[in-house]
């Protein structure tokens, strides 16, 4: 069965959201204070939240972690992102980390397409 | 379908058996003697298991290895390993591998979650 | 429901079919050059194109892609690399890269054998 | 003996200068078009040069490529990046990547006070 | 020239106080909670300091950071971990890790030796 | 001053040994089987040595180890590597690895120079 736009991007944020519950319900005040610099590190400053989440995006590309290149991307389609922006920024992902990326940027153009079709 | 918690620990038990003797089964004496080695390398000794079960959790969060988090978990269940120490050793990798490795943890805890209630 | 090998092998084919296709929509002629020279880098040339497979199948291993390993598992059984060759290759990939490598193995055994009984 | 800030920026490019010419030398025509993709990613487009250098800083950092890290602080010096837009960025980095990046982080700071300094 | 034992950690030592100054003179906010973060991380709890700086060391280690490996036997040998507690635990990390760690180990060894002589 | 050709492969092959001596005198029996099951993965077998070692090197070169790098050059060169063949290899990395792995592939050449014209 396949799913659509609309639950590839709800069941994500759903279990997300139920998995971080369990996060803070278990974690002690280092995961907390770290969950809480970890929101202060994307907010506006010198750098615009745009350009952090687009930093983000490609730090989580390069390290080939999907949750968080899923996470970046939603961030990224809020802040005003364009397809073409976040192209861009994967691509510079793509050159850095080379092919080993491939299967997260196939992930992540499928998750992107069901965010901007939602 | 929401599987029970007994579930999460037997399906991931169970497959890691059957894929394991697929693996003896192809793998040659590398194989084989890696495996025994790998045994090796936990038992008591000048450290306790316990404390080798818990530098193996921590190590396989910051490379980021699901399975191997899933294993070390079930170890440090039996060796006795409390819910305080897994949460702190799991704060320590969070802090040596960042933010990339907290769907690991998100993860890791649903899992002890089953483990202690199972 | 347990997938038959020849689901295991036409399932992935398949999916990695479409969201290639996906990644050729967005992607930018960053991505495109990008693709071919991929291509390229495993053409027979100074080394032949099998010795070529079997090294993006250790160095997939190593970075631990599961998608990138079963891509090189079918280039590698396409280019007649034999089982003991695909074993012996993905024990130096075990050696270099260690224990957290082993669930790969596992995924990759699997893989081998659905593709060789196929 | 304490290298001075021009020692430190002027010997990283000559070294690199003079390695790249050795890469040239020895490498094929997949290290050719991989050179000339890589400058091509970094250009302005959708996204402009000095966002991409910023990206391209940070993938170095949570990678943690010491050579990587000192070529995009030049990038970003040249696209006019300020020491606060630096410093956020790596902050980004930070929180991603974890204390493993801190000393390559320590490291970056003391390359970018010799660029601006030189 | 060969350093002594007291130079190869006095030097280590003192560079690592010098860019901690540069690193807090250039860091914001997020740097210096992330610093007090880590700090807290390695503090005696329902773990001993003594456990979490054996797992800080072989996380660095299987992430294969000198720096962090150095600064962590360091405090290992603060926290009075022996000479067998401190190899056991390398060779966890090396059975995790496989031989891409070997060059760090040897280096470990060597600023260990210096420690335990000084 | 620089160093000649010699100098570069002799003081890399004379530090390797006597670290390694260092590592046998404090690891215990993991360390030791492990260094003797990393030998016996290098032997002819269904492939020949010289194809293991290649694989080695570009094992090496994706996860970014100097050392090892160096190690597998001078493996390659006794095992009759040819230059266009180590070439072949090292891109095959370059397009796996990406251009985070070009400072390493910098000093590859460098070392694999030196050696060629010992």
């Amino acid at each position: 069965m396949v799913k659509s736009d609309n639950d590839i991007v709800n069941s994500f944020n759903e279990e997300r959201k139920q998995l971080n519950a369990l996060v803070l319900k278990y974690g002690g005040p280092v995961t907390k204070r770290f969950f809480s610099l970890d929101t202060q590190a994307y907010q506006n400053g010198a750098l615009p939240a745009k350009t952090k989440e687009l930093i983000g995006l490609v730090a989580s590309l390069v390290l080939r972690c999907d949750d968080c290149i899923k996470y970046h991307l939603n961030q990224c389609h809020q802040n005003d992102v364009s397809t073409p922006e976040m192209v861009e920024a994967i691509e510079t992902g793509l050159i850095v980390g080379g092919s080993i990326t491939i299967p997260h940027i196939r992930r992540a153009f499928k998750y992107w397409e069901a965010l901007i079709k939602k």
